[in-house]
């Protein structure tokens, strides 16, 4: 997506150790009329009328999954990091490992909110290796749901997560692949 | 809100420990178009014309804000828990008590998001003793903002948070107010 591409490119920035940071429109002051763009390139993909979940993880990528929900007229689920009080039991879990955090956290789904009557459209802002990635796609297996297909922002290609998924079989739609990000010679997107 | 009432009564569930859950419209299943009836609410009470930034704190706050946002065409700003690796220096912070997650929770906000030229509506999804919005109030001042007021969907009012707030001279609307919630009798709701 063009319009993304640009955006990264003109206010993205490349941190030591192959950090991304496009936190002045995505995922910590977010330009949710932008996601609004997104969601709409999302829905030129995936055909969203047969979706009946959107579901992401927190916090990041709540937002993105939210203004498309709204736009779609579909509910948005989102899946917690570790247990509140505020969840009793009848959980889905799954552990992924955090490279944001350097930890692992336990994705948790209550069951009543995703089931095996629905048909889900993951949604999340940023891939990288995609392991909280596989921690969703666990979550709609242990649901028994139909995956319609997984839909990112900014996918880091040269991390490999995206392609991986891809040779599982996955219909997995990034609006921006950066293959390269080079403090010097800046970002190189992937041609698809 | 008649209408906030009403799915409080319908779908949410009153737990030991005057544990309210509402999730399964309001903060982990969402009801996308549901936030955008109760983001017309807020824009009734407060004027969202004059507001530069909504500003909320991750996670559950975040879809109700973006929502929100989405309709305003305003920027949204999340709080972040604790410190990840993709935030660099100039960060406002502030320590708040998490009832949740019953630990301490460091509240952090990129000062490159919320500065001295913005007017900020904060808006979250519940408040009960007000120490997380304790905690957005605190980095409205650090960046010397203007705060234009603040918007919650429900408010456990019998947990006194933003009874204080109201006393502090804040502008606080609340689409519900709980007084009671009894696992026999139900909710009971401030007349306002």
């Amino acid at each position: 997506m063009e319009a993304l591409k640009q955006r990264i490119c003109r206010e993205g920035k490349i941190l030591p150790g192959n950090i991304i940071k496009v936190d002045g429109f995505l995922n910590h002051c977010v330009d949710t009329r932008f996601m609004g763009e997104l969601a709409e390139e999302f829905a030129r993909h995936f055909d969203v009328s047969k979706v009946t979940k959107i579901l992401t993880a927190e916090a990041s990528g709540i937002a993105l999954a939210a203004v498309c929900s709204y736009k779609y007229g579909i509910p948005m689920v989102f899946a917690k990091k570790a247990k509140s009080d505020n969840i009793e039991g009848g959980l889905y879990k799954s552990e992924v490992m955090s490279y944001t955090y350097k930890k692992k956290v336990t994705l948790i789904c209550a069951k009543d909110w995703i089931t095996s009557d629905d048909k889900v459209l993951i949604i999340d802002d940023f891939m990288a290796r995609g392991e909280a990635m596989h921690g969703l796609l666990d979550i709609v297996k242990q649901a028994g749901a139909e995956l319609v297909g997984i839909g990112i922002a900014v996918e880091k290609g040269f991390q490999g997560g995206g392609d991986t998924l891809r040779s599982e079989g996955h219909d997995l739609y990034s609006l921006a692949i950066i293959d390269e990000a080079d403090p010097e010679t800046g970002f190189r997107f992937r041609e698809v």
